[in-house]
């Protein structure tokens, strides 16, 4: 593991610069400098300010992302600042061209402030075709994203919210087939309900999950608790999750588990939890860089199907699977909105890319390289996006 | 005209972004997204977190503009907005990849208020290596630039000041050797005393220019006028021109003027005030797209040397020659400001660049073409910032 840190600074000292920007055609005769700046660039400016819609027609918005983070919550690094974000907020873009083929550009905002954030990417979001927020703490990161989502005309997405959200929905979709369970009849824990737990109880509700049980440093979530906790997402959350509002134990939760989903911290699964669970145990333990339970622990005590965020292990659940393909989904049909729906159209068309004489307890999700991922999650997201008449009029 | 016009549309559809963002790196493998995103670049992050000059050697920073505007002031359509802004600052970008191989961003604030768009630039400020600011309106301009230049760490620029100002001074330098005059004998009338016009007075001041009579639409620069005119830059403008502070017509200020500038309307000079000039007047009549006289009208009326905006003529004052080699020249050395000095720097280095057995009444100023251009800019600019002490400091 020292040696991969070591090895990406090299890398990045000598890159300076993962992305870079590029011309998209020739520039090397007057003719050219007359047709790209002045004096023909004012043509295509008088037309998107008689018709701002055109603005799509005439320039790079319609497939071009910004990377927002204030550098509040970066990687398991923590509050660490705008500067020190740039090299994820960089790579992110880099994945974003790599395997969405959308325009992708860092912005890091030098800013703790969830309303100056907000202000900010509203006033750029005309540059921009959509934003992908980043890195931003909870429960900061849900106003954020709530506040933009309703006033901005383009797809406003947290990634650290949904990203593993979908990824994860999708393992579970594929491991539930595997072990013959239906959602319906499963109890899941969910350990850590920070940006990323919120969404997942969200998903794997509207997936039919019976039962969910969300637990954080102070316990489990339920209604009596959620009191304490200000921020109304605890009450949403309470409110379909631990239906009997029960005050239970982490240990107790586990042993009425067909499911555990991990976004928290590592080794906070023991191998007799593993054990104690109900049958076919399957567990996505995805905290980063070291799991909730190693991989080869939770299958010595029993688990049948493990996933978790790294790559040198079955199942990675990366949310680079989602993230490129969602977005460029939603830019190809202008849609105005990422909604729920088309998050699970983006889970259900990832889990079907493995087939089922190919499915098995290692193989739930396809790799983040398995080259069909991009275009199957934009197809089923910007099919979804058109049905639901989320896509921008003229 | 019309047909550049329309060609430009066509090419603007046709390519739907002048600019795009790409890789700088291959990213095919499990190992290259280790080190390109997670786990590994935690590393560069903590390393930024712990010195944050480093970001310059881990990031795009150091080599990196952002193009901003707030659209209230493109080319010569007016207030047209953010959205119709975008064309221009993405062909502002292609310019200086093309020509100074610095990345740019395009970045349209939708907001008309000038604290916004210096609030916004500060908390975006640690995403780039410097600003170059674009079509904001006078007078609202000046105050953000002087706020922005004064609050941020990095170079921050705003070239509808600037950047014709130094071309033009270098094609005055050229032409000066040409009719065998010496600054501090000429008189110099300045037609538009706006964001172009003000900057100009400035560096024919610092060029040495005895006399300068700057004209607006309220007639000539002297004290007893700019009382009138609330912004305090009016003041300073009238400290260094009209020495006698006379209130003459712009026809009498052409009589005694060696040379004209015009940043104004086209169809402010007629032939017969070229003729009143004194000996081997020089004329550069830059309006666009129709130049404040045409070149052979002027010429035909007795104009020596005569310099427009238009690439079909000769001596086009083209600001391409210095913003690419300027920021190319001040990212190099990790400069924190863009002085006057450095201006001038860039203005003698292109000068020069036409040697004096090339130099003729045609040719007073190189193509933008030249691929001489932005390394000999880079060159001066780097060095002045150098000796100045005008460095970031580690």
């Amino acid at each position: 593991m020292a040696d991969v840190y070591e090895r990406s600074l090299q890398l990045h000292k000598k890159l300076k610069g993962k992305i870079s920007t590029e011309l998209t055609a020739a520039l090397d005769t007057q003719d050219d400098l007359a047709l790209m700046y002045s004096p023909g660039v004012a043509q295509p400016c008088r037309e998107i300010a008689e018709n701002p819609s055109s603005v799509y027609d005439y320039t790079w918005k319609g497939n071009t992302v910004a990377v927002v983070s204030n550098g509040t919550a970066v990687l398991g690094l923590g509050d660490i600042g705008a500067r020190a974000a740039l090299p994820v907020m960089e790579g992110k873009c880099a994945l974003f061209k790599r395997f969405g083929a959308v325009n992708a550009v860092p912005i890091v905002l030098d800013t703790h402030e969830p309303q100056e954030v907000i202000r900010i990417v509203k006033a750029l979001a005309p540059t921009f075709g959509g934003i992908n927020l980043e890195d931003i703490k909870a429960p900061e990161c849900f106003d954020i994203e709530q506040t933009l989502k309703r006033e901005c005309d383009i797809p406003v997405f947290h990634d650290d919210q949904h990203g593993t959200a979908i990824v994860v929905t999708a393992a579970l979709i594929n491991s539930l087939k595997l072990v013959g369970k239906k959602a319906e009849d499963c109890t899941v824990v969910v350990s850590g309900v920070g940006a990323a737990g919120s969404s997942i109880i969200r998903m794997l509700h509207d997936l039919g999950i019976a039962e969910i049980y969300g637990f954080d440093v102070w316990g489990v979530l339920n209604r009596a608790r959620c009191q304490t906790y200000s921020h109304p997402l605890y009450r949403q959350l309470a409110a379909i999750t631990n239906t009997s509002q029960e005050d239970l134990s982490f240990e107790e939760a586990m042993a009425r588990a067909d499911i555990f989903v991990g976004v928290s911290v590592p080794n906070k699964v023991t191998p007799d939890m593993v054990a104690s669970m109900r049958s076919d145990p399957i567990v996505f333990a995805m905290a980063n860089p070291d799991p909730e339970i190693d991989y080869d622990l939770a299958k010595a005590a029993g688990a049948r199907v493990v996933g978790t965020g790294r790559s040198d292990y079955p199942n990675q659940v990366n949310n680079v699977l989602a993230f490129p393909g969602l977005f460029k989904g939603a830019l190809s049909v202008h849609a105005i909105h990422i909604t729920e729906e088309m998050k699970m159209a983006a889970a259900v068309s990832l889990a079907n890319l493995v087939a089922e004489d190919e499915l098995r307890d290692e193989y739930v999700i396809p790799s983040p390289f398995d080259p069909r991922v991009p275009d199957a999650v934009a197809r089923e997201v910007a099919r979804t996006a058109v049905e639901l008449g989320l896509t921008r009029s003229e």
